[in-house]
């Protein structure tokens, strides 16, 4: 069968209508994926994303796409907090899942949807759409190759354009739990190994953040159970702009990619030589690996041998580190990632 | 009206299932565009890309297209020998039109062709993608808003990874008017001015291309009415792949841009610093640019009261250019272009 | 005065024949310094470079140098556990020291040092050259002239091409003593403050440094004094060679360098697109330091209103740093640089 | 013999103590060569520089210089009009010669210095400095190591920061044989073959220099015997600073280098992504060049067996290219070299 009969008799329900949800529906859209109904609170906010991409049934009720026999995938978009609770109705459904990060804030609630997905035996992929950027891809793939040999350290340096408002650092779990993951799980698929040990460094510049409870600078170190030593560098603010870049020193030699810019223009003046600023932020920078991601979700549903690239196990490991950052903060010594294991965890190592 | 219901009330017609018909098929369709049908001598090189992208008409008559009440633009992605016959088609069917370069290879049928289209009040835009390269762009914009002071001097490097078939070659008009013609037009839109004057040297490092009567190696200086110096460096052959670059200098600086590359990685190893080829061939480089084209042309055709970006007097103007630097060529020396304008040329100079 | 007669006028002796006293004796002659005498345990080692820069005296006993009235100031390249006593026996001579780093291993071996040079009233300058290098006094510009705001995070990134042989290593006084010594003064010399704790994650990927009981890959993190975060990360062995960077990212911007290489020459073939190699060693990469830094010696040794721009305070501070970061190390722990100021050391911590 | 002893041996005279005498006599100097003696119409500027480096003897006459017979070999820094002259008088006195480039305006006047430095048995080496530059050394070595195969194309971009005073344009010879000189020399060092067809588009933007009778901004075509296309872009005022680059396009790849600044240093704000700007002139940008250059003279003078890397013959070479491209701006049309080869030159011309 050709891609476009292919794609288009995929039927996917899409769970919120905010910012990730608007991109996720033209990402499919344009892959010909018939998106069967949005599903949004603001039922306004949903029509208005209908209309722009053409979809047909716009609810307020998320039931009405769980209960719709004709879909096969969602795609939960909705707040974090309810991420879980929407897999384990979507599970429940048998649909298969895209759920965005973090599935929860709380272990026990990610292990318990991961179960659930597991026992309903649909499939279930986690959006750390970094993965599929073109240059994590290749810094990847030197890794797999050998191009560099033995990995004996990795960087990775991800800062924000702006801290996002204090009323949304509240709920967001710190940090670690919210930004950092993202590196996490690039280390994670970088690396190809788990972490043993995280130490953090950190603080508040901004003294609101700090007032909220949060920081918004941050060094991770991270000890790899096979040797790796890693860090990863946090700023929710940098003045130039978004910036993503990770570096791996091996034994053969060093891989690393600059940030990601608009255009390759230098305009020289009497004054200086000179860029223009970054892409400005997520969306810009990681569009085609938004595409790419969802293209491998597309095949996973269509294709009962594949499994997901990156899978509710890896969402689980991402939320750990993030725990594990955010007790090295808190308690100021190396947290052992073994700490999040143990069931009953009795005095505390 | 929202942009999908808007795009999707665009009927199109395409005339040619080759390489660029498929891409910008494959555009139309990402944009929700309606296409109609696609006309290819080869029933099934049309059937197999109507199937990719859901088309659901194909014929092997250009008629069928012209004929069809219910399309309101045509895609000429015929043959370049064809172009001016479906020009004229489709200005009688009084279809806007959109041809890929160059219009024809003789200035007078160029001439009629642009006639037919203003007599039959459509609207044509010819396909100069390079002018919607963000590199491009954001240089025309440094001269647009004065970054770089008074132009004084534009260098255009462009260099294709390898030579098309001699077969290709013998029936291209040579590589002024194959190849640099998209240079010409690159200078005249960044400098923002008519060429006065071309001198060409060139050589064949290939014998066979030289046995074909054209060349692969070539400077083209130019001046400009307003006094700009240019010069384009074209090579048929750049064993490191395609390499499109731009350099303007002006009484206050320079704008300069590089070269594209799939990614940013850097590989260091004890042999040497490396970054990955460049991107392959055209069709990668400028994907973004045929896109933004496409967008362009749907707009114009949507919206009565604009213009193209791209006209046929810019057709016209880029291949006065291709056969003022072959006779350059030919004749060693300095050519003017009202050479080319004055019926009738008397002794010639 | 001009300042052939000037810098000729300044009679210096060096101390060490090595490849360090090689270097200073080099630069000294092109400053057109007079260099009265040059002594070495190896008197051929000695007359080889007194003969390559017509020094006129060569001598087996340190005493001769110290011993004459004529020398103003002494170069002290000697082995490190001989800088202390070389310090005791030049102050009590009255000459201007300039030191290799480190000045001693051991803390109160220092400050005894350091008390000797006060207290003979000389000056002394220690061997920190990399505040020379273009690249990190340009960096430290930047930070006092605001262009990146107030300081939040300084990265070093310090990589040697090798290990040095293992005979060494065990003598060195371990990697961070050693060789991040550098690292730890180019920190509080780019930040201005001082730092307040250590956190170390090291490993030894070659194991005979292990079993040396030394590493050869390591990150530092650094929490300064003013809040600022800082992270070094260092290994013994680059394959592609000598590499050192900073950035620092503060609240207006961010400011980095790149690496330093022997030309800017890059080779697009259909393999891929490379550059050469960095400049090998210290060496190479630190020449134009080394003369700056001398260059600045002359001065202080001549201008009596000035003083060194790196102090035995400096040296101090930085072996202060390497003894927190090797006991962070081995104790896993963050570990506060107070816990070497106050004696007596009662219970720690 | 050590190099200091050698270097220390060579007896120099110093005609000129202007900018370029300067740089030339501290360079001696650092190398441990005797500069006896320097020659200026001026006493006190050949004072001056005398005391900066310690050189015994000044004088105003050049006779002084020539007539003493303890002096191996001359600098000729004096101004363009007197070098032929000073030629003549060097080698009646039996002096090696090292001359600044042109060696004169007027192709007779070269021929018949070169013919009496050839007669008289002694070495001559022009000064076309930039050859001994790292970037231009190692895209040298990559044309004869064959790492770019066979050359197809140079293209030099050759930018002067300001322009000289309007009195120094008016008896400089003209931009081609007073600045570009220098790219026709590189041109033919890096391609290794001889030019045999020059073409030329100029303009003066600035109206003063237009008014003098030359131009400042100019793109010279060049076709090598060996089929290789050349093409030079000068400007005479590029507001960012000195630009000096060079790219050749081969069989198998291409090679090029960046210009040079005086740091890696990035600056990256919510503004711009920025640099410094590039090193100033050439003083700044060539001193390592300059540098190598002397060394090599001083090679060639101790040395009976070695040949002067950039010979007479260079510099006649590179004012023939000067005047070609003089002739061809003058006569818009391209100009053969051999036009200036043979006498009598009968009927055209």
């Amino acid at each position: 069968m050709d891609v476009a009969s292919r794609n288009k008799a995929l039927r996917v329900g899409v769970l919120g209508a905010g910012r990730i949800g608007r991109v996720h529906t033209q990402i499919l859209s344009r892959l010909g994926v018939t998106v069967v109904a949005i599903a949004d609170p603001s039922e306004e906010r949903g029509q208005s994303l209908a209309r722009e991409f053409g979809v047909a049934k716009v609810t307020t009720k998320v039931e009405d796409i769980f209960n719709d026999p004709t879909i096969h995938a969602v795609l939960i978009c909705s707040p974090t907090d309810l991420h879980a609770q929407h897999i384990h109705q979507a599970a429940a459904a048998k649909k298969h899942i895209f759920c965005e990060k973090p599935i929860a804030l709380d272990l026990g609630v990610v292990d318990a949807a991961v179960h659930a997905v597991e026992a309903a035996g649909v499939k279930m992929m986690v959006g750390f759409n970094r993965r599929f950027d073109a240059n994590f891809k290749r810094i990847r793939k030197a890794v797999i190759d050998g191009e560099v040999g033995d990995v004996g350290m990795i960087r990775i340096t991800s800062r924000d354009p702006s801290a996002p408002p204090v009323s949304y650092i509240k709920v967001s779990g710190g940090i670690f739990c919210d930004m950092t993951i993202h590196d996490f799980d690039m280390a994670r698929f970088l690396v190809g190994s788990e972490v043993e040990q995280v130490f953090v460094m950190a603080q508040a510049r901004d003294p609101e953040i700090g007032a909220a409870g949060d920081v918004d600078t941050a060094v991770v170190c991270l000890r790899f159970k096979n040797g790796v030593l890693g860090y990863i560098e946090n700023s929710r603010v940098a003045a130039y702009g978004y910036d993503q870049r990770v570096e791996i020193l091996g034994s053969k030699g060093a891989v690393s990619c600059e940030n990601n810019y608009p255009n390759t223009v230098t305009i020289s003046t009497g004054t200086s030589i000179a860029r223009d600023l970054p892409l400005h932020f997520f969306i810009d920078r990681y569009m085609d690996a938004y595409k790419d991601e969802l293209s491998a979700f597309v095949d996973v549903c269509l294709d009962p041998r594949t499994a997901p690239p990156v899978s509710g196990h890896d969402g689980r490991q991402a939320l750990k580190l993030g725990l594990a950052a955010t007790r090295s903060m808190k308690e100021n010594r190396p947290v052992l990632l073994s700490e999040f294991d143990a069931p009953p965890m009795v005095g505390r190592l």
